[in-house]
């Protein structure tokens, strides 16, 4: 037997130092969120997992729906807008998650061959009156397609670690 | 060469008739939209594909946050309870989508073990002002988890043909 006492678990890696804390959303920043292609079998997978309405799983159904073709599920249009905000900013963020989502507006059908293009606007922040260390920041997002036309606009509270917070705590 | 001119394509199966037209859908009508298994691996899944915050990847980085532990991005719960819209009403419905959502509150994480239960209530009902054959009708959906807390609420109009205008259009 060993009689060393067992090494205690590797602690886990330190999580980078994210670039943007609370602090940084300041009212009025816009930031551009990048683009991405919609594909007939993502579309299609979306659906058939999490929305299979038949206007957006087969041809003839769309065609004869309101939107004339096949569409992507509105909720498939968020889950690739939350992809761009992970990829854009909130993975280099100090992010802390989100409590909601007001004026979510699907406005014109997503289609198959889309290429989505998202940009995010912060509209105020304030401080969290439960928990001092976090601060929140009210933001606007807004996805076009490749016209230029607006598909999806939504607002929402995002949570952020704030710096000033971090460095006390570390301090 | 056979010369019998080429048969027309077969029509499509005709849809079913919905059982639920708008006018079915009365104000302070509630509906139990039954049940939902929360499981790591769609957690995960889902996550990789469209949230990938290291709280919804990873455990170590989740139990460092305000999450506790290992959670369901917010958008994985709004896929989960579309699916459930979709298979208690919508796919038995004449819906026509639905053109947002109001109100969108991730009230308490949702864990991979947890099974949601999801129900709506009708709010409101009138007929679209721009397309007076099509009825839109305001709902609040309400998921809870197995210990009976709400984890997730939200509002939205949907649209549904009208029984009235159907039938005037077939006759």
């Amino acid at each position: 037997m060993d009689p060393r006492p067992a090494a205690p678990a590797p602690a886990p890696a330190p999580a980078k130092t994210p670039r943007w804390y609370w602090e940084d959303f300041t009212p009025g920043l816009v930031m551009d969120l990048g683009h991405a292609a919609v594909t007939r079998e993502a579309t299609l997978a979306f659906a058939a997992q999490f929305d299979p309405q038949p206007f957006h799983l087969e041809d003839a159904a769309a065609e004869a729906s309101l939107f004339g073709r096949l569409s992507a599920s509105g909720w498939h249009t968020c889950a690739m807008t939350m992809r761009l905000m992970c990829d854009g900013y909130l993975n280099d963020a100090a992010s802390l998650g989100s409590p909601g989502i007001e004026n979510l507006r699907w406005l014109k059908p997503v289609y198959p061959g889309d290429t989505l293009h998202a940009r995010m606007e912060v509209l105020e922040s304030r401080v969290m009156n439960s928990r001092p260390a976090v601060g929140l920041v009210r933001s606007r997002w807004r996805v076009t397609n490749q016209a230029g036309d607006d598909v999806m606009t939504m607002e929402g509270w995002g949570m952020f670690a704030r710096r000033t917070a971090v460095a006390a705590v570390g301090g």
